[in-house]
C-alpha cells in the first residue's frame, strides 16, 4: 500500500485512475476509506489520489502534540512533490477544503481547479464552541456519546429521520471506529482549526474555483460557501438543496455531477 | 411566592398584571426567570401567569422516575383549576409549545387562543438523537461540556457570533447553573420528550392558533412550524427570519409584537 | 366627505377611531378604500388616518404634468399640519412606504414609529422596466391586458392559484375599475417613481422601525427589505412565509397582528 | 442546412459533434441560435441535436389555427425517427422541458436520461395568467412592450440590475427579433400550453431523470420543480442560487456542469 514519509510520520494514500490528477482532500471524520462508493464513477477519466491527513486513517497520529492546519497544507505539499505533480485539481471537503483553501493561497501554481463543498473561511466563535462540545464529547471516550453529539448534525433532520434504519447500522459501525485512539486524534483535528481564519485571503485565489453548499448544512451553513463565492473572482457556486453538511452521502449523484461537470468545463462562459 | 401542590409536589407559579389571562409554557431549559425582561411588555394590559414544570426551576423534581409529556400536561391543567381559569390564551415555546398543543387537543374548551414557538409536533429520530447526545454531555456533570453541546445550536450562527462578549458572560453565568441536580433533571426533561408524537391528532385543534418558526432554527426547523400551521386549520404562520431557535432572546422585538399582536386582533380576517 | 386643499388640489382622506395617530399610505394600486377590511381591528384604540395621494382614488388627478416621489411627501406633510398632529405612526405599503421612508429622512421629528410592508429603497433598472411593462400594458387601454400583465406578479403563485375563484371575481371588479383616467394615473405614478434611490439616507433614519417583506414578493423582493432593515440603526424584521407582494390581502392575520403589536411596545428590547 | 418535413411543414434542426445523442429543447423564446454559446462545452464528447419546434426559429409558422403540447411532442417523435436515433439522452428548458416529460411518458423506450431545467408539470391559473398578460403585451406588436412585460421577469432581479448595459444591449437586439411574425408565433406557443396538466403523470416516467431549478425563478417557481423531483422516482434535484428563470444565460458554467456532469454518471449510486 503506497505510503510517503513526511519527516518520521507516514502519509497513507492511495490512486486510482488515469488522467489528469484530482486530489481529494478528507473531512475531519473521514479517511481514504470514505470514497469507496464514488471511485469507480470518479476515476473513470482521471487519475483521482486520496490521502488520509496527519490524525486520520492510515497516516501517523501525532499524539504529543498541538498543530495547525499548515501542517496539513505541508502534508499536502509533500505529497504533491513526492508524485512529482506540476498542476493538480483539488476538492476539499469540510476540514479538507480549509487545507484546500490554504493550498491555493500558498502554492497557486500548482493548481488548476479548485472545488470545496461544505466549508467554510473562518472558524466562528460558533463553530469553535461547537468545536468544544466534540472534544467534551470524545473525552468520554464512550462512542456512542461521541456519535450523538457530532452525527446528527451531519445529516439534515429529513435525511436522518427517513434513513434511521441505515443510521442505526452506521451507528453500531462507527461504534467500533470511535476507539480512544480515534477520539483523541479528532481532538487534535478539531484543535487544528480552531484560529483558521482566512476571510482576508480569499481575495488572492486565482484557479478557476467551484465552491458547493448545501441548504440545510448545519456545520458550515450555507452562508459561509456564499461568502467564498463572492470573494473569489469568478468561482462558481450551487446549493444542494434539502441536503445537510455531508452532502457526499446525502446526495452522492448530485456530488458526483457537479464535480465531473466542472472538470468537463474548458474554459469559463459568460454571456454578458 | 405562590406556589401549588400537585399531589406530593410543588408547582412554582408567578402572576404579573390583570387582564385576560395569558399562560406562558417554557422551554426546555428555562424558568420563570427567563421571562424577567419580557414581563413590562407582556403584562400591560392582561394576566401574564408563569409558572414552571416538574424538574424546572423552583417547581419540585422529580428524581426518582421517568415520565412523559402527559404529566406536565396533567400540571398545567391542575394550574388552571387552582387559579380557577375558565379560559386562557396559552403560549408554548419548543418544550412548552408540545405541552400546549397537547394541553389544546385534550382540554379544548379551556383555551382560548394557542400561540406556540419554535415547537415540533413530533420527536423524529434526529431530534431524539440529539437529545441523546445532551443527555451524554449531562452525565459527564461537566457544566462546560454540557454549555458546549447544547447552547450554540440554541443560537443562529450569526447572533452567537455577532455577540460573543455576550454568549461569553452567559457561559459563565449558565456554568453555576447547570449543577448536577439541574443536569439530572435536565435528563428527565428530554426522556420525557422522546416518545412525543401527536402528527395525526393537530387536526383536532379548533383554538385560533398562531405558529411561529425561525429560519435558522437548527432544533426545531421552521419545516416543522410548517406542518404544524398545514394540519391546524385557520392557523397563522410566521418565520422570523435570520433567527435561531432561541428567538425570544434573539429577535424579542418580533416575538412581543407577534404576542401582542395576535391577542389583540378580535376574529380572523380573510379577503377571499 | 373630508377633504384637504393643497394647492388647488384636493386630498381626499378618511379618518377612524380616536388615540394615537396612525397614518397608513397607500400601495400604488390602491385607495381608501382597499383598507375597508381592516379597519375595525386596526382602529380599536387609535386614530387612524388614510388617504389617497395625488392621482389615487378620490384625490385629484394631475393629468397634466410628471412629478417625483417628493410631491407626494408635501402632500403627506401638508395633511399632517392640516390635521394639526405633532407626531404619528406612519405605516406605509410599496409606494406608500417609499413615501414613508423619504418623510422619514425629511421630517423626522413628526415621526413616532415607521412601518414599511413590502417596499423597497430604489427603483432598480428591473424595477424600472417592470414599471415600463405596466406602462406599455396601460397605454393599451384595455382593462384586461392591463390586469394579467400586473395583477398574476402581486400575488404569490400559489394564493393565486389556489384561490382562483375569488381571483375571477376580482378581475370582473378591476375590469370596471381600471378605467381610461385610472389607467392614465396609473402611468404617471410608475413614471413618479422611476428616478426614487434612497439607498445612501436610509442611515439618516432614527424611527423605530419595523420593516416587512414576503419571501414570495415579486416585485419588491425580500432582500430589498432586508436592504431597508440593514441600514436602519435598531429596526426590526419580519419576512412573512409562503406570501406575495400583496401581503395585507394574503395574509390579513399575520398583517395585523404586526401593526398592532408592534405599536405595542413601549421601547425596544435587547438580551445583549 | 439540415431540414425535416413533418407533414407540410419544415422542421429546421442542427448536428454538432459525435458520440451518444443529446437532444436539446428549447425555451418558449429560444431557437437553435440561442445555444450558440454553449455548443463548443457540449458538444465535445456527445452528438448534440438542436431543433426549433413548430412556430420557432427557421421551422415552419402555423398560421392558420390553435394546437396543444402533443403536436410539438410528435414533431420530436418525428426527428428521432428520421434520424433514427434508438435512444437518446432529452434535455429541456421551460417550455422544451414541458415537451421533454411528456415525450418522456408517451416514448419512455428512446429516452436514456431526461434532464429538465426551469419547467413546471402544470400552467396553473396562475402561469395562465401571465400567459395571457404576454399575450396582450404580443398584441400591440410593439417589441418594447413585449420586451418590458416579459423579459425583466425571465431574468433574477440582481442579474438584471447588475447586467443592465448588457440587458440594454440585448434590447435592441431582440426590438429586431419581436416582429409581428415572431410575436403571432409567441401566442400560439403560449396557447398551446395552456391546458397543460401531466401532475397525475409524472409517476409513469422511469427515465434517470435531473430536474434543476433557479431560486429566483419567477415563471416556474423552484417549488413547481421540486414537485416534479418528488414525483419522478429516483430523480436528481439542483437548485441553482442566486438565478432567475434563464439559468443557462445567468450561470452558464453550473448550467454546463450540471449537464455533462449528469450524463458522465455511469449509474446512479446511494449510500442507503
Amino acid at each position: 500500500m503506497p505510503e510517503m514519509l513526511y519527516g518520521d510520520k507516514k502519509i497513507h494514500y492511495e490512486i486510482y485512475g488515469e488522467g489528469e490528477p484530482l486530489i481529494l482532500l478528507n473531512g475531519i471524520m473521514m479517511s481514504c476509506l470514505s470514497w469507496q462508493l464514488f471511485m469507480p464513477q470518479l476515476s473513470k477519466d482521471k487519475k483521482v489520489i486520496l490521502f488520509d491527513f496527519l490524525d486520520q486513517g492510515k497516516s501517523s497520529a501525532l499524539s504529543d502534540n498541538e498543530y495547525t492546519h499548515e501542517l496539513q497544507v505541508e502534508v499536502l505539499k509533500a505529497l504533491i512533490d513526492h508524485l512529482n505533480i506540476q498542476k493538480a485539481n483539488i476538492l476539499g471537503i469540510s476540514y479538507g477544503g480549509e487545507i484546500a483553501l490554504q493550498f491555493a493561497i500558498k502554492y497557486q501554481k500548482y493548481i488548476n481547479k479548485l472545488l470545496v463543498f461544505n466549508t467554510t473561511s473562518y472558524t466562528t466563535p460558533w463553530l469553535k464552541d461547537i468545536g468544544r462540545g466534540w472534544i467534551g464529547a470524545a473525552r468520554t471516550f464512550d462512542p456512542e456519546v461521541f456519535y450523538h453529539v457530532s452525527i446528527p448534525y451531519i445529516y439534515s433532520p429529513w435525511f436522518y429521520t427517513e434513513n434511521y434504519q441505515w443510521m442505526e447500522t452506521r451507528k453500531k459501525v462507527l461504534g467500533s471506529v470511535f476507539t480512544r485512539d480515534f477520539l483523541e486524534a479528532m481532538i487534535r483535528l478539531i484543535i487544528s482549526s480552531e484560529g483558521y481564519d482566512i476571510r482576508q485571503r480569499l481575495c488572492e485565489i486565482e484557479a478557476d474555483t467551484l465552491v458547493v453548499g448545501s441548504d440545510y448544512d448545519y456545520v458550515t451553513p450555507w452562508f459561509e460557501q456564499e461568502y467564498i463565492h463572492n470573494h473569489i473572482r469568478g468561482s462558481k457556486f450551487v446549493v444542494i438543496k434539502n441536503c445537510g453538511h455531508a452532502s457526499m452521502y446525502e446526495k452522492p449523484n448530485e456530488f458526483i455531477s457537479l464535480i465531473n461537470g466542472f472538470l468537463s468545463l474548458k474554459k469559463s462562459l459568460s454571456i454578458v
